[in-house]
């Protein structure tokens, strides 16, 4: 099973592959570029890919428009690749923000804004392009719109509230980028690092309607207490209102979710089934704690091996969305990693399962590891190795015991991002 | 939908019923006893029946064995109603024992060294028998057993540990029930209030083989530095070993969960079909934090909603188990309620759906609410109501945010207890 569990996780990886999410989504005809139910009649295409996956999405779609290709801009994070020979590219900071930033969010400007009928404006998004686009808008200054998250981050404020406030400080977020790029129409294609898959909350809404208003903003700052800086007071006083759902605009602009934790979960349905075990997808957008989901699916598995529901093994339980650790100890490890270590010592010694955690970015919380993998043997392997999978547990201590027990999983940085991937084999033998 | 959940509940309680639990596991026939598939040729039955549902479950057993039933014993809690004309009541205290508990232990032990070839002993446990049933193995007195216990409890020890030793230093509980009883065989129906329905784990194992030993007794002591009352460590030092899995003893006896988490739950997954819902009984062992099984149930629902996973809607998600609170603030409540409150903020808005959680007892916590019901609208009745139902929640105040919103489920004392039920409903619509 263990060999099942990972051939299900490469499948899914693979469905949330950067280039493979444009590849699926983008179709290029004669006369038009169609994702979806999307059709955009255009002769000539700019792209504006950002993000961590921006060189991986803009080489696909380079590959796939040829010479559609008009030109356009690379913004991604230092250190990934991203060569093209057509389309420039910046490297700035991640995830703070650097000037690197705020000239690649000036070039996006500028580049939207010479966009006219007849061109179409591709945005190919992927998570950071938040902060990678640094696009204070004028008169706010870099350190000043620093100055502002910082104090929001500090001040209890949920990261609903803390977007609110940076689409109505920039230029580009909560639909901006779009309005710069009228008469142009805009096709964006989303790869979601957001649980839920919103197109307004992916990149702080690059392209999408913005729900939220100023006066929220103002609550915002009266809720926690917050002094904005001063540019930031300055341009509030008389900031238009960021495009709302009914605004005309979006008559032109399509947002299509390319890549998400959706895409992976149900390729590993999908794979899972080839293997011979009857999926059940339980969610996309599991969110707590990493201890709390454990309990449940170890409840699930039980259940499984005891009287054959919610459905007959051999089966598979799978879900994503993105946990959480509860810090109780000063241990190391990441949610993905505990969900592991909670399942082997909740079903220590059971027979006739094995599960799989991993963060699809290969990186679970501060660790290397992207996740863990457990059986009803791993808690024995953990104690043979002289360590307590309870205490480990207790202190939050998953990466050394999961270590210990052989099993860690490593997949090294993965390209994409889709947040978690939970998958439970029941064999009952 | 919430006409739905109500009936639904009162399915699952009229499956958890004592009586009913009773009936519907016991055949008298004209020369035996039958439960399940065991069989028991007996002339003559006599009656143990503790526990807090023992008077419920005493009186089924006696209409149905009418001029069988050779004599017997109830023991019950003060103020439960157990009439019998032919059997001996007993009222003791808990979940504190008493001096009548210790009584009623006593005459427990003669009725079964009373029994003989041909008597069948037919034992009918619910919960609080453990405690109602104070039976100190001589020379350890009902102070010292008392002593123990409170050192244990605050020790750390977990309930097995805790029970390992109390198996050890008692005369009827891991099994000396049935030795006593023996020749004679015992049938046993269990009424479990224990998350997986484990027979030398409810009441203390009274008729169940106890995979446990004294020198694991031993080891609980020397783990937590506990020093024990000197009656206690004299009695272990010569005490026999507790009756263990493959004593020939145990071929006369049976033990059958005449009634669990596991019928409630399955009465609710009929109910709910019945209603047109199809239904998931997702588990019947799901323990730990509230909030974190809420998050799970929504996003559950929130998938049936988006995707039609991991069953279309109109659907039933169904769960047995015990949760817990975990204290972060002052309030009242109890895991039902705060599961309730947890749902109606987590899907604040959202249509298509309505829940219920409820302790099959009746009692929610320390609260006379068995627990709470939860739609999209909840959250907007709450603050109508002028309390602020996240506020609520972070300070575990899920009683009289519930009570504000009108969604309190109140059953008053049901007379069964099988741990926790959870039902969500999915229309879709």
């Amino acid at each position: 099973m263990e060999e099942d569990l990972r051939q299900i996780l490469s499948a899914s990886l693979a469905a949330a592959d950067p280039a493979e999410a444009v590849r699926r989504s983008l179709r290029v005809e004669e006369s038009a570029i169609v994702a979806g139910d999307e059709r955009f009649e255009a002769d000539r295409v700019f792209v504006l890919a950002a993000g961590k996956a921006a060189g991986a999405m803009a080489r696909a779609a380079e590959e796939m428009l040829g010479e559609r290709l008009a030109g356009g801009l690379i913004v991604t994070k230092h250190g990934n690749e991203a060569s093209s020979e057509r389309l420039e590219t910046i490297f700035a900071a991640h995830p703070e923000p650097d000037e690197k930033g705020v000239e690649a969010a000036r070039r996006a400007e500028e580049l939207a804004l010479s966009l006219g009928e007849g061109d179409l404006l591709l945005a190919l998004i992927s998570g950071g392009a938040s902060a990678l686009l640094a696009d204070p808008a004028p008169p706010i200054e870099l350190a000043d719109l620093k100055e502002l998250t910082g104090e929001l981050l500090r001040s209890g404020a949920d990261i609903g509230e803390i977007n609110t406030v940076r689409k109505h400080v920039s230029v580009l977020k909560g639909g901006g980028l779009v309005s710069l790029a009228a008469p142009a129409p805009t096709l964006a294609l989303l790869l979601s690092d957001v649980v839920g898959d919103d197109p307004s909350a992916i990149a702080s809404g690059l392209t999408a309607p913005d729900p939220t208003t100023l006066e929220e903003t103002q609550r915002v700052f009266r809720r926690y207490g917050i002094e904005p800086p001063r540019s930031v007071v300055e341009y509030l006083r008389d900031a238009e209102e960021t495009p709302k759902p009914d605004d005309a605009l979006f008559e032109k602009v399509a947002s299509v979710v390319c890549g998400s934790g959706r895409h992976a979960a149900e390729a590993a349905t999908e794979k899972a089934r080839e293997l011979g075990y009857e999926p059940m997808l339980l969610s996309t957008s599991v969110t707590g704690d990493a201890r709390g989901i454990a309990s449940v699916y170890a409840a699930v598995i039980r259940e499984v091996l005891e009287s054959g529901n919610p459905l007959p093994a051999p089966c598979a339980v799978v879900s994503g969305g993105e946990a959480t650790v509860t810090v109780r100890g000063d241990g190391t490890g990441g949610p993905n990693q505990e969900f592991a270590l909670t399942l082997a010592v909740e079903l220590d010694g059971v027979g006739g399962w094995a599960a799989l955690a991993a963060d699809t970015d290969g990186n679970d919380g501060p660790t290397d590891a992207a996740g863990g993998l457990a059986t009803g043997a791993t808690a024995d392997a953990i104690r043979n190795a002289g360590i307590d999978p309870e205490e480990a547990l207790a202190n939050n201590d998953a990466h050394a015991a999961l270590e210990a027990g052989g099993v860690l999983l490593e997949t090294g940085p993965t390209g994409t991002n889709v947040n978690d991937l939970r998958v439970a084999l029941v064999s009952g033998d």
